[in-house]
């Protein structure tokens, strides 16, 4: 059975095709990886990159798109929506198949190694690669972003985990790390009031008491004139996709509202919905290998 | 996309080693194609392989498996429990992925027409591929069994489709076909009372006025002491597995006896556990490809 581990880089650039499509071809390029989907945003003007591959490919891959980016983006000179401090801004290691989380935190070591020396860009380590508590969340690392970085970065609480320690002008700071799948969920409500979703998302989210892996905002569908409940399910495998949905339900009939849909964004691993199969039809002793396309790839 | 089919031969030898792993050997041996599962039965003297292949090579390890079954087993010495008429005794066809069920009925007939003119052995095609209604059930072809098949050769309704007009007395006769993936599906209820199960299965099967694609018999696990519906879904697409559950589950309340498990027996496609999940969590819109594992199937 193959090792596969996901990789999903963010970079710095949205808006030039050309640029875009150059920095992506070194992906394309590395044998045993496969790009699976990118999609750029020019209001944000950043392009979030998905591939797989091999440990020692995908890493390879992330590498090189990270040096092609440096090559080919100037942060002096951007402007978006999207908070962000580097060319390439942020790069996770995601366990997919017979890997480990901690095999991947070494990954993001390794890799962070390699671009700090190589390319004199200083790097942050995060989630479960970070080397303390307050580097765990990305945003509190990007704080200031690339303008603010120049003075953040001599602060020696924020001094990088590899590469220099100050600011390189050109291609900012990258953040890398490891972290579980991250599934985006949403549910519908057969209400058009959008403060109902937000106290159910409060109810069911992790800092409101909720569930442990779940972040979850109320937002409103102003096409549909309904509201929804947008998660974000951080560990599937601890807080499942059904768990939230019916914990949704239930708190949706304090205020006798219906759950009327809901929507997967993007991709999925099939685990975490064969795990909802499992549970609705009371499936016992279930094994992964009777799926016919698990024994295929084996 | 590669198409994709799966071959299930059955064939009629459950008690010999040697000669069982020889006639598997055919199908190891064969480029392109991935044996999946075997399993053989004592009693019933028989086994039952499993592998999956493009179009071409699955065809042609179907045949080499036939073949060699052809020079290693003698129906005239073959005594088991299960109903049998030929060495080798059925082998279906099952469209898996980018393939048409008549694409699957054509690989039918191209290996009935090769292992009749080859081999000398008379074929008959059933299921999707039968060349008349009498012909579509497996059961009503093989009544008489081996044995039997002696006389019923010689009567022209039953005239094979493909090879000689009589009986191989070696090989017997083999029945051929393409039909769609089966799911074994079973449903536990809360009570050891078999005429519940037996009512129950009674109203969902189709012969009973319940499901088209579904087949269903009462069952008592005796180590539980508790009464099973046993399912079997032969179109998924159209009988999905969450229908026959909730089928279940309504008829079991007349008798106020509840659903306390459920079982998947064997290899089961993706798509029909994926569709359960997408029922229940009421997901708009779910596309296959969002799934991380068909992506990288592509």
């Amino acid at each position: 059975m193959a090792k596969l581990v996901e990789c999903v880089p963010n970079f710095s650039e949205g808006r030039n095709k050309e640029i875009i499509e150059t920095i992506i071809d070194e992906v394309r390029r590395t044998e045993g990886v496969k790009l699976l989907d990118y999609s750029s945003d020019k209001d944000h003007n950043r392009t979030v990159v998905t591939f797989v591959g091999s440990p020692e490919e995908t890493r390879e891959a992330a590498y090189k798109l990270i040096k092609r980016a440096s090559e080919l983006i100037d942060m002096s000179k951007h402007q978006g929506a999207h908070p962000r401090m580097g060319a390439t801004d942020v790069v996770p290691f995601i366990p997919i198949k017979d890997i480990t989380t901690e095999e991947c935190v070494q990954m993001a070591r390794d890799l962070g190694k390699k671009v700090g020396e190589e390319l004199n860009i200083p790097v942050y380590l995060y989630e479960d690669a970070a080397s303390s508590p307050e580097r765990q969340n990305l945003a509190n690392i990007r704080k200031g972003q690339y303008e603010g970085f120049f003075e953040k970065i001599k602060d020696p609480e924020w001094k990088p985990d590899f590469g220099p320690c100050e600011m390189n002008r050109k291609s900012g700071a990258t953040v890398i790390g490891a972290r579980f799948p991250l599934i985006a969920y949403n549910v519908n409500l057969g209400t058009d009031n959008l403060e109902i979703a937000n106290a159910i998302a409060k109810k069911i989210r992790h800092i409101g008491g909720g569930l442990r892996y779940a972040k979850a905002v109320g937002v409103m569908l102003t096409e549909r004139n309904i509201a929804q409940v947008s998660i974000n399910l951080v560990n599937y495998e601890k807080t499942a996709i059904y768990t939230a949905q019916e914990m949704v339900k239930m708190e949706a009939k304090r205020y006798g509202v219906p759950v009327v849909g809901a929507e997967v964004i993007g991709l999925v691993p099939m685990k975490a919905l064969i795990d909802c199969a499992e549970y609705y039809l009371q499936i016992e002793n279930f094994d992964m290998n009777q799926v016919l396309e698990a024994r295929l790839s084996e």
